[in-house]
């Protein structure tokens, strides 16, 4: 028996189908309508044809960017996809399709696709962060998806680590989100650019993503070394916040910033070290995802899987 | 049936008589021993025999300052009181009293005195804060008390607040509890006095305690207030972390530095709001403790009763 995981990112939706272990046997991308809920479902009712002619489904977990009401099932906000703003996307597939759907914030997805295969598998207590475009995270604790009172928990990327910091999308400012994600690390990149005239990155300046700040750094441009830097001091810090306040067993970490290598990973464990609690901080360390680039549509297949 | 609860201080151990509704029948205090375990265990045996005389004792609960092992029940870590660093307090008095001794972080304890028979009443998740000469937190998620995978959660003093902040005690910077706590307002006092030689602070500037500044913030002195404001602005900030992390129902706010009034209060529940996603913000109500001074042995003896 199959599920079908779905991850609706902020360009383009990637759908799997997986087993009842969480292996994923095919894959399929397609771009992500922000504006028109007739046209994403359009989308999501192709994409799940493709998979229903290979294999029987027997129900389909969507990770949605977004806080989603853990009662009502209902999107409240999602900045990035406007469309499913206030709308029960998985009543409404679930009508569509003829079977059962259930949405989650998909770095919620993650974090459980992360705990039952993963590299958090076995374990009762873990944060999984993602850091893409901005930077989700999702809490297993005693062995369960934390949620909160209402769905809402886990947004890490939302908690001030600068009192008078970056203005954030969320309306605050300071965010974890403002430091560490790929908008952030390209901030960065420019600011420091500045006092660096020599640095490679002036060549690509009208066009820089966190990828060219990454691959400047594994060429040795000084510029961008400080900017993974600078970005995984804040990202320690965060953990050491998530160490001290959570006392986690492991933290792990995820998305397409950290697909890149290690670069980010030292130096946020080094600075978790350092201002985490000595005991809190052995117990936990801070990994790589297993599971990446499909953490989030494998844990949404696992979470339909479990009805979880 | 009666229990005892202790809640050891870094000056003051605190003891009360407490029945199974969390009801406080009477109370006794001591100085605290700091440095002698033996004249530790020899304060807490005479308080013992002060209530046993009175009532029949069934378990004793403890609150310390520090970090408690759940595993072993040792004490790994408490920077005020070093005689029980690494003591197994709750097995030696359980020997010395014969009967039951639990002990637990205080501001744990504290936490779930307020969550049986406080403010947090019948909620599934909620904080307490207690300010003081430190700041400590305990947290209350799905309706138990949550330790984390070896005891140590809720440090929410020691979350990062300021990346470049002020030295603490635990060996890190910029932790919360270096902006908001008894020690801290005190220091915040000293630096803004500098560029007000109009502050009434002035007059007793060598004898300069938080009690002082509330008292010359009530009178209207504009550098006191500015204490105020400064702290509860870093206490709305941790107060937005919690909830966008963690989705609670309520946050409840104790100890001795909260009990002067609601002046700290309401600027950080204004700092909350402008901060934290507003559908959890408005699920989340920030409240005073409604067992202050009392949370701690309350909570540590309703934690002797419930085995918890």
């Amino acid at each position: 028996m199959h599920y079908l995981g779905i991850d609706i990112g902020g360009t383009s939706i990637k759908a799997g189908l997986v087993d009842e272990s969480g292996a994923v046997s095919e894959l399929h991308q397609a771009p992500t309508v922000v504006g028109d809920l007739n046209g994403l479902t359009a989308t999501l009712t192709d994409l799940f044809g493709k998979f229903q002619a290979k294999a029987a489904i027997r129900a389909v977990g969507i990770g949605v960017p977004g806080l989603r009401s853990y009662s009502t099932s209902v999107i409240q906000t999602s900045p990035n996809i406007p469309c499913i703003h206030g709308v029960n996307l998985e009543a409404l597939l679930a009508t569509k399709l003829g079977m059962p759907v259930i949405t989650e914030n998909d770095a919620k997805a993650g974090a459980y696709g992360e705990w039952v295969c993963g590299a958090g598998r076995h374990l009762q207590h873990l944060a999984y962060i993602t850091i893409g475009t901005g930077l989700g995270c999702g809490i297993i604790l005693h062995g369960k998806l934390f949620r909160g009172a209402s769905g809402y928990a886990g947004e890490l990327g939302h908690t001030t680590v600068e009192p008078d910091g970056r203005p954030c999308a969320c309306g605050s400012h300071g965010c974890l989100e403002t430091r560490v994600s790929a908008t952030a690390m390209v901030r960065t990149a420019r600011e420091l650019m500045q006092a660096n005239p020599d640095s490679l990155l002036h060549a690509v300046r009208d066009t820089l993503t966190a990828q060219l700040v990454h691959d400047a750094a594994l060429r040795g441009d000084v510029t961008a070394q400080a900017v993974f830097e600078e970005t995984g001091r804040f990202l320690g810090m965060a953990c050491a916040n998530l160490i001290n306040l959570l006392n986690l067993e492991m933290i792990i970490i995820g998305g397409g910033v950290i697909a890149s290598g290690d670069l980010l990973l030292r130096t946020a464990a080094g600075e978790a070290r350092r201002r985490a609690f000595a005991p809190a901080a052995l117990a936990c360390p801070i990994v790589q995802s297993q599971l990446s680039p499909n953490s989030g549509l494998i844990g949404a297949a696992m979470l339909a899987r479990d009805g979880a």
